[in-house]
């Protein structure tokens, strides 16, 4: 199975890093800059197991459109803002059978994809890794799960989802073949969200916000509810304990717990909004959401401003 | 009657400057450093019909402790957060017949001063004032109103509200004796709660937020229906009409229109967040306000992280 990974961040170049080691026919397609850094210092990356530095093959939009090379899966570990620019650099790799499998939170990424290649190209998948890209393009895992959810929209395990699982099994991560992943995007996506949109609104991290007692783990509750409801009301039902366990992992006095999109709030860096607070509370059918909702606003309000 | 301005900042040195002007007794009870700059260079006023300067009478608190002197008025022009410094300041000065008359916004101030003094002594008060202090610490009004408000809290004419009202009026700016002060005070307190924890939420100027169709507009119709719904439920009725102007002037496109505590908050100075929404929450009575609690949360968030 031939295999693109669109971009070698932490998470793609995680992923494909180890697939390649493993010894899968594994493609990078990279802006020009990355790739140079690439054909030049490798590909490396450390894990609390040991670390490993391989040349994996590398393409440039360019480079890939003069080739007019198809590839089997096209695995996307974008972010969802440069997502739009992704589908059009890889819109020349995608053949009659090539599968799509984009490894993102939220939802939106599937009606962009439909929209561009059709849906019948698209799987579902999402990724647990904790790793970082340092500035010398070198990817840095943490303790933690190393994991890729994958599966049919439908649940049904066909015959390229099956391919699929065997060309990512067994490369040094774990696979998960889901049965049902719409449900384990929509799982990750309420707890993502209502954490994102608390640290937002309370600007700190969960700890912070638990200790302005009582009105900052109501917080953390009531925004909590507010994702879980929306969720519901999308047909995805939440086991009582899950949300039980994640009010009191949001209420933790002391945690240093926060969102990589409140992170990158701070630092001043792109975020992904829309993706997963705006599409989140444009779901909310009847739902009241309005904490989600002022978290999306105040968010639009700095990506405006970073924009002038 | 003997007047006790205390603080010397934009809207004290304004109004105690112009009762000085006008040929009332009035002294300014200033920190040391103040005190010197007022020595030194006098008091300077700039308004849009003329400048003054003006050398009032100052005491700095050591002195007013010594001179054991009562004052027959004295008025509170502190933030929030000063005023527990202030009322230790101006004890001294409080004689059995002396009168507190606070210009702050919001009520937490009766509740302090009625159980450092006793409630017999306490007026109450507001101002509408555009007006700021430089570095040099001259005083600059700009267009708009100058007006104080003031009255028993009973509403009752007495005989030394009129002595006030005597006292203040006819000195270049406008007073009012009001028949119902608090109601007076609780409008002026949600439509300013309401801005600020649309600001502080949205992180932006009334504008910035309303641009975020539908739900910048939604998010600030949502916090003055909440700040509106706690000061009913304290007994103080909103006119619709009022209602519906607020609303209208809070999602007006490309207003930059904004409140001092968010305009603080970004510039990194004190905010008067226990005094402005953490009272207004905590008087909720049943009503619910996420909204106004979340802003909460944040400015507490912000204010640990400034005493660190």
């Amino acid at each position: 199975m031939r295999i693109l990974m669109v971009g070698a961040g932490a998470t793609g170049g995680f992923f494909g890093g180890k697939l390649a080691e493993a010894g899968r026919d594994v493609t990078f397609l990279l802006r020009e800059r990355r790739a140079e850094q690439i054909r030049e210092r490798g590909l490396e990356i450390t894990t609390p197991n040991g670390d490993l530095t391989i040349q994996p093959k590398v393409a440039t939009a360019e480079q890939l459109r003069e080739s007019r090379e198809r590839f089997d899966l096209i695995v996307l570990t974008t972010k969802a803002y440069q997502l739009q620019a992704a589908m059009e650099d890889l819109a020349p790799a995608v053949g009659q059978a090539t599968m799509l499998l984009p490894i993102l939170n939220g939802m939106r990424q599937f009606s962009m994809l439909d929209e561009r290649f059709g849906a019948e190209h698209v799987l579902g998948g999402c990724a647990r890794i904790y790793a970082e890209m340092d500035e010398l393009g070198r990817i840095h895992q943490s303790a933690g799960p190393s994991q890729i959810n994958y599966g049919e929209h439908s649940g049904e395990r066909s015959e390229r989802i099956l391919s699929v699982d065997r060309a990512l099994r067994d490369a040094g991560f774990q696979t998960v073949l889901e049965p049902d992943i719409l449900a384990t995007l929509w799982q990750k996506w309420w707890f993502l969200a209502s954490l994102s949109a608390t640290c937002v609104l309370g600007r700190g991290v969960v700890g912070d916000i638990a200790a302005v007692v009582p009105y900052g783990p109501s917080l953390a509750r009531a925004v909590i509810e507010e994702c879980a409801a929306i969720t519901q009301a999308n047909g995805y039902p939440i086991a009582e304990s899950a949300l039980l366990h994640h009010i009191d992992t949001m209420t933790q006095p002391g945690s240093t717990l926060s969102s990589s999109m409140y992170r990158d709030l701070i630092k001043g860096a792109p975020v992904e909004a829309d993706h997963i607070l705006g599409d989140l509370v444009d779901r909310a059918k009847g739902v009241s959401a309005p904490l989600v909702a002022a978290a999306y606003v105040q968010l639009k309000v700095y990506e405006a401003a970073q924009a002038n």
